[in-house]
């Protein structure tokens, strides 16, 4: 089974592959036309390319010393981890070049596209949104082949040969990992410094709209929304996916109380999971065409639903198919469980995607336009920011609540049905689409900035309002995969830390809630995630500042810009944007990745385990509020700017500065806090077997 | 040594007591003479006085329905939690009523004072601090006398007798929390619905000045700095001081691994160090005398300091002559701590008295004047009321770090020093000379409200300026007082939590992190803070709307207010706030008091644990992330207002937008969750003996 595994993996990212090859050139293939659209959106594409690969120098040598310390530190086996960790590192950076490249070709064929209406602009921006979902989706795949294939033909497909190799393909989790956390962190400072800059001194000061071609940080904050929301997003699921795709394997390998080929078949489950989750993707993509009249909605969420309930048929099937009747016991041993059979697992997988759903619905709730909810906090604006503010927060805060019960109810379920084991497959059961989630994911912001592109090269309004629409619709669904995004990262962080503590086999009772270590170890992870966001919300802030200033220069000594006349200097401000982010990112990244290295080798194993504890709660909750609160204070925005009389009233100021305050909440903060809960707990799942070295466990 | 104890206890007692009384006697002894200032403060002692009543109405039912619940489910003698549940609830209220009482007729006096000079004036507030500081603890000690003096007649004293008696204490702690809580959630929802109202409508609408007597809302403005800063903190410190000393007791008590007539002793100790620190405080209370041309600040430093350090002193020799050679061991088997003896024990003291200090001047640090993080703030503030609030947020998220590793550090000290025992200690280091500290903690808000009263009846601006001087000292004092409150809550919280599980009687090694219920439980504990943070801030939105309704009303019906020509009714506005803040500290209130019960009656004691570990570590980040942040916003703005041409201009207002969000966070989200998770981990102490029963542990 473990050979049918590996070679499912390989078929489902090869089809992936040619999937997103085929379509990438069908992208290119279409036409642009306008030289002023070519040129612009040349801009946009060169910009990012330009941050991309500045990010990348970066983090090469970054990745190349953590190589060479899992190299020297490792023994045996364990030493490939620093490949495994090249090669994840690699494989994510390379989805995240691919995935832009064809986001910002289809940026400006969507522009294009949007003159001749809705259903063709739809065509083409959720073509680049499904090339970004089968490439993350295939080049995961690809990766973990690589190694497990490696891995069989060289260390054997034995239980034990299997469990080295999975200590070993933590490294590419971890690769993947420190890759997504520096996207997230830089992309997010890079998107609202640039866009605060932009709209403090262009709209406000200069009184010029929102995607005006005269303002120099225009494309810096194009530029943004490409590293920023594109980027950023797939790095960051590839991470979940890699990571609870290796988590599920981990504990399906080390399972107690059942056969060394029980074990093995348990490690490969996953594995045809997500190749028939891709294949399932594949074919929801071709559910996606929009008929005559209807919204993009009911098309989107026709591909969406139809590959998630096809995915769970197979996947019963499949089940079935590999273990026969064997099972994984119910730890409560609870007859009516235990006379499902291996159904349990199934059900495991089911919950994880009726969490993920109903953490959607609620982020739909809380942040949606006339929501309850939204409709509080457009009220509240009318006495002013301070209320404004005061309302948004406290609803953000109550919003946090309901997620957490899905998230309790769904740990619960899946652990009764079939322990540690069923408790990921749930997380995996949230990503087995992926290739289709992240397509919808992503072609909000294709939309988005094609808007953008048409403001900026004078398209008629009409093609605005195209992708506006696209856009409106692109938000419930970047709703539902926020959720999705909050549940599998809360769900992965818990895999990853019941993988660690497997990996250093101790005794569970170890790491009781009694233990000052394990307390302050809580504490600290419950403070982190705080710091954390501290410093990537005031890196904004210093980042604006620069940006600035340097538009209020351009304007001071080119006064021809503002007539339009002189062309401003758009590179100078995307070179401010990258410096300042690459600049910023590193301090954030490192606390996330060294904190457990540190607490690890310094307070041991026991405050490691409640610093993992203590962060992923914690975060998941203030991601949650965050992510909330700054989504509906963006909807209560909108939905006073598209009343009469709502733009430049006293209601509008109000909303502009809750607002500005949700940007860096929604869009770097708490996203951020996703990928530090995994980060840190695939760190330590990675430094395991030197911890157990150094305290001699 | 039992009786040696209970005998302190109740000399500290009566020492307090006559203190408290013949100060109050000197107090209402001092001059008023204005007829207007009698008049004015007098309807804020009424209305401080009506809201009490109406509170203490309103909860009167619950306690006594609790109370019924706790006799009929317990058996034995455990039945009488009941009695000491009411006479915990009475304890505190009556402390309440005294403190308030007292605040009040000192409010005016220190207005009178305020025209003879600074000296004088610190004189009288000051006095009405120490009548607070001296009555909580005099009738917290009182009370335990009472229900230690009964036990050891009727129950006996011996090791066994007295670790009943602990439990049965443990229900003085929970009415002490529950009135903490409900006055804590209803001043802090009065205060800041009547401020905003006040502001909103009269500054902002009418353009009157603050404090002025047209104002229909300004009595209430003034009731609510009464009813929350001055009787809610009072309450609050109440209970941390009575939950870490039973805490400590019955940690004492149920030590393993010694004599019982150790246990005995070591539940003894506490009580003699908390009477010993009664007399440390009173002797500092007689060091604050305002030397001619001295700051305040260094009165009461000499006050605070003085007392603490002659309590260490104290404390050192209490402990060596009442142990002898007898030693708590130290969990790690450190020969060097072995070494010291006992004094083991006096060092987990002084570590507690330095950790509160330490986070005192943290706080100070982050939310002082002139500070580096405060200068920040100002700056953001140039740029629009958007970044003021970005770094505003930032700043408090990052000075919720340095606090935790203070915490962790202190954790991890002083159970290195003597295991839960010694934590225990820490946690009552913190509160032993609780008399002064509350006392320097209550002086500044008399004076602030004296201030108001001086605006409100117009006296000489010399008048102002010197309560105004009081107050600023008082800022900073708070600052440090507000470290030993988060402090102590979060040790606290801990020891009771640790005592939960003694009770309970189970290994510790049931409650660990890999344990799906436990995560559920830490997942749900860690939102728990955020649920209760939203819903009163919802509140004082509600409240405030009401309000302002109100203002509006009398001001359109009575034009005669604004010309002065017509007396606003004041009343009217101090009965909206009561009936509204009343109305609405009920949902949060219950939620703090039966989350606990709920889930450990349906997801068991692991559950409950990991509720409690997540509602303490979430819930002191959050805490310390909100009342900063409303700190530095407050002081940013008042830095802002002193400069020239401060008042008014944009900066100004960005501030102001700051301060009225740093609000509800710094004076009823924040100080609130620090009863929040004390009275969680009470509640479940409580019923630990039901739990066991029920779950047949």
């Amino acid at each position: 089974m473990w050979q049918t595994a590996i070679w499912s993996l390989i078929g489902g990212a090869l089809l992936a592959g040619t999937y997103s090859l085929w379509r990438s050139l069908w992208i290119f293939k279409q036409p642009v036309e306008s030289p002023r659209l070519k040129q612009i959106s040349g801009y946009v594409a060169e910009g990012a390319m330009a941050f991309l690969f500045k990010e990348y120098q970066v983090l090469f040598p970054f990745i190349i010393i953590v190589g060479i310390f899992l190299w020297l530190s490792n023994s045996g086996d364990l030493k490939y981890q620093a490949l495994t960790f090249a090669l994840g590192a690699f494989c994510s950076a390379l989805s995240g070049f691919i995935g832009m490249k064809v986001a910002t070709a289809a940026n400006s064929r969507t522009t294009h596209a949007a003159q001749s209406g809705i259903a063709q602009a739809l065509k083409v921006s959720f073509a680049g949104g499904t090339v970004m979902g089968m490439t993350v989706v295939g080049l995961a795949m690809f990766g973990i082949f690589v190694v497990l294939f490696l891995a069989s033909v060289f260390l054997g497909t034995t239980q034990a040969a299997i469990a080295i190799t999975m200590q070993i393909l933590a490294g590419f989790s971890l690769g993947a990992s420190t890759i997504a956390l520096f996207a997230r962190v830089g992309g997010g400072i890079f998107t609202k410094a640039a866009d605060v800059g932009a709209d403090l001194v262009g709209k406000v000061e200069a009184g010029i709209p929102e995607d005006d071609h005269r303002n120099p940080a225009v494309i810096a904050d194009n530029v943004g929304d490409n590293v920023g929301d594109v980027a950023g997003m797939g790095a960051d699921l590839f991470e979940s996916f890699v990571g609870s795709l290796i988590g599920t394997m981990i504990l399906g390998i080390t399972l107690g109380g059942v056969s060394s080929q029980m074990q093995i078949n348990l490690a490969a489950l996953p594995l045809i999971l997500v190749a028939v989750g891709a294949v399932a993707s594949l074919l929801g993509i071709f559910f996606v065409r929009l008929k005559p009249g209807k919204s993009p909605q009911v098309a989107l969420n026709r591909g969406t639903f139809g590959a998630a309930a096809l995915a769970a048929v197979l996947n019963y099937f499949i089940i079935n198919f590999l273990l026969g009747d064997q099972t994984v016991p119910n730890p409560f041993n609870l007859a009516w469980i235990s006379s499902l059979g291996n159904a349990n697992l199934f059900l495991a997988v089911v919950i994880g995607l009726i969490a993920g759903i109903s953490i959607g619905l609620l982020t739909e709730f809380f942040t949606g336009t006339n929501t309850k909810p939204v409709n509080a906090i457009v009220k509240a604006c009318e006495t002013g920011a301070a209320t404004n503010l005061i309302t948004g927060m406290g609803m953000g805060m109550l919003s946090s609540f309901p997620p957490i019960l899905v998230i309790g109810a769904s740990i619960l379920l899946s652990y009764g049905l079939a322990g540690l084991y069923g408790m990921a497959l749930a997380a995996l059961g949230m990503l087995v689409t992926l290739g289709i989630q992240l397509a919808v994911d992503a072609y909000g912001p294709i939309a988005d900035n094609a808007g953008g592109l048409a403001e900026m090269c004078e398209f008629p309004p009409e093609v605005r309002q195209v992708t506006d629409k696209l856009d409106a619709v692109g938000n419930t669904t970047a709703a539902i995969g926020k959720g999705f995004a909050i549940g599998s990262a809360a769900l992965t962080a818990l895999i990853l830390f019941a993988a660690f503590q497997q990996s250093l086999g101790l005794a569970p009772g170890r790491f009781n809630l009694l233990d000052p270590l394990v307390i302050t170890g809580l504490f600290l992870g419950a403070a982190i995630p705080y710091l954390f966001s501290s410093l990537s919300m005031m890196a904004i802030g210093k980042s604006a500042f620069d940006m600035i200033e340097e538009v209020r220069r351009q304007f001071r000594e080119k006064p021809g810009i503002l007539e339009g006349k002189d062309i401003p200097d758009y590179n100078r401000c995307v070179s401010i944007s990258t410096e300042s982010a690459i600049r910023q990112m590193i301090l954030p990244g490192l606390i996330a990745a060294l904190t457990p290295v540190i607490v690890g080798f310094t307070g041991g194993v026991e405050m490691l385990m409640g610093l993992l504890a203590g962060v992923t709660v914690s975060g998941v909750v203030l991601a949650v509020f965050m992510s909330n609160s700054g989504g509906a204070w963006d909807n209560a925005k909108k939905m006073i700017e598209e009343r009469k009389g709502g733009k430049g009233s006293e209601a509008h100021k109000a909303a502009v500065v809750g607002d500005t305050v949700g940007d860096p909440f929604k869009d770097t903060a708490g996203p951020a806090i996703n990928i530090l809960i995994k980060l840190m707990a695939v760190v330590s799942l990675v430094i395991a077997p030197l911890l157990k070295t150094y305290w001699r466990l």
